[in-house]
């Protein structure tokens, strides 16, 4: 069998096609999204989330197209002037220059590649939204959860958003700490891609209705009121992606039948042989160096010159890894770890990476 | 075999099922939007959309999460002060609203529920946009594609922009008497819901350069210098549905092998059928009184009382109607008539329909 590590769109989860098989037979490709069925998935999806992710019951869960358009609605609704990112990566700097495209004085912190940040970036006052990436998939970057739920501390009157595109279900966020969080499907849930999840507390949208009072353009049908306003019926204001939503839903109870312990425990185990494996390894090497900065979703390899080889000896086993990201395509390859992924297929890619050493 | 007539979404093009196996087949739910199969899959729609449709080449085709994105990223890209709407139903006073919330000075032309256009409307020189619906989704009435053509003449500066959401492929739009048409997958094409295409011309762009160079906000990863930027890779600038995207080329595939001309008189012979029944009929109506306005692509029923037993009749067929809109609800039916239903079914929906009023 054919296993894609590539961090997204990834291997899908090991149930998806059962699912889809399922969603044609049932005919939910023509599912109204006015109907009650429909108002049924939609209810049943938020609640899954709720529960898998211990999500508070005041925070509401909203379908978007993509996270790229999250990017765009977080900052149009939550941001007046200023907004403030940590840029690690390509996708953290996609993130701030949305904002700037949006016209917004948006600041940044940022480090290199393969880089976390230390504890004391200062952050200016009067910031209203801060915009962190727990996970950058360009450079297999996580910033450590206790640094992300330190910034309501001293950062008390920002709306926080973490961009968790690429880590969860994985990460235990702490949602006393945090404003926002959101994700794709193609990632971590193992869907097709094509649908975006954004998930938000009352101080969102309280902070989107004070704008748009003011007169501030927050957007039309995506804005947060409107989304609101159809979530509290389980419904979506345009035409969603009824098929992807039906998929999460199902996804999500599968996820809640193995448990979310045991997928962060295997998460665990797999990133630790894989971590391993590049550490003792004559020629391979992690790309993120300090253990507190290295991701457990996304795991990089630096490979130098040995990228060619590397990646034939895993494509003879069936063993698809992604390409480095950018300037490091020649020199580095990446693994997605999600949950789809089993301990044995991991088991599999390290005997594979220790055989290209033999030499 | 259950048939569904709501117009979206709507029953599933009638090889979409074959399609979907095979994508499950082949991985296209996990294919990265970055790969060279992606972009030949991006390729072969385009060119296929442009056959079916007789696009010519120097217009761009663009996806969208939705045909409601598209109301929001026309107003944006296309308008900086005035826009010009046709408005006879919910979806083209939707259009209008979102222009309105857009802080435009949105203008329309008003008619009531069922009612069409007459030639002498009078539209404000200086509009920057005309927006206009071809088919109205809530009530059946679909605009003379000559009215819509002859909007240019008068207009020459106006940016003239079509929603054929709920009619295309049917209608043989004059390529050039217009700047842009769009459309979601849910209706005609018979996808499942989570793509909308938009289809723009050189005019269009020239617009969204000039805007931007003022300043004026036209979005981030979906203003159209972006999706132009991307669209000439064959990519999409965030992750797409890239499942829907597929299953589009071989359904647009498929209806090249049908052949446009078939379709369109299938369509119009499914259209006659039915209005013909309706118009016989003693105890239904077409709602539409105007010929000149009749949708050929959704034709509403006005059933009065009889909307309870004729449903429960149709449902008795498997024959699944699609219920009035809005505060038409209890009074009438709508019965899609799109490429995927067959002459024999609309002979069986037309025979049952004839049944009810045997008392």
């Amino acid at each position: 069998m054919q296993v894609s590590f590539i961090p997204g769109p990834s291997q899908l989860y090991f149930t998806l096609e059962d699912h889809m098989r399922q969603a044609m037979r049932t005919q939910v490709g023509s599912l109204s999204h006015r109907s009650k069925e429909f108002e049924s998935i939609f209810a049943e999806v938020s609640s899954g989330l709720k529960q898998l992710l211990s999500i508070p019951s005041d925070f509401h869960i909203f379908f978007t197209g993509s996270a790229t358009e999250i990017w765009e609605r977080s900052v149009q609704n939550l941001v007046d002037m200023n907004s403030f990112h940590f840029v690690n990566g390509a996708f953290s700097r996609r993130y701030y220059e949305i904002a700037l495209q949006l016209s917004k004085q948006a600041v940044k912190a940022e480090v290199p590649a393969g880089k976390g940040f230390a504890d004391e970036v200062s952050i200016p006052s009067g910031m209203e939204m801060i915009a962190v990436t727990h996970n950058e998939t360009s450079t297999g970057v996580s910033l450590p959860l206790d640094f992300i739920h330190s910034l309501r501390e001293k950062n008390k009157e920002a709306i926080i958003v973490v961009d968790a595109v690429s880590s969860l279900p994985y990460p235990k966020l702490d949602f006393t700490k945090i404003d926002s969080v959101f994700f794709s499907v193609q990632k971590g849930f193992g869907l097709p891609a094509g649908l975006g999840v954004w998930i938000v507390n009352d101080r969102c949208m309280a902070k989107a209705d004070q704008l748009l009072t003011r007169g501030i353009s927050i957007g039309t049908y995506h804005s947060l009121p409107t989304l609101l306003a159809n979530q509290k019926k389980n419904q979506t204001p345009e035409t969603p992606n009824v098929l992807a939503i039906y998929l999460l839903s199902k996804v999500v109870q599968d996820m809640l039948r193995v448990g979310i312990d045991k997928i962060r425990q295997d998460t665990e185990y797999k990133a630790a042989i894989l971590y391993h494996a590049l550490e003792s390894h004559p020629d391979l090497s992690p790309f993120v160096q300090e253990k507190q900065f290295q991701s457990k979703t996304v795991i990089v390899a630096d490979c130098k010159e040995y990228v060619g080889p590397v990646t034939q000896r895993l494509l003879q086993h069936n063993l698809f890894p992604g390409d480095g990201y950018g300037e490091f395509k020649k020199t580095q390859l990446r693994f997605a770890n999600f949950p789809t992924h089993s301990r044995e297929q991991f088991e599999l890619l390290v005997d594979v990476l220790g055989e290209v050493g033999d030499r």
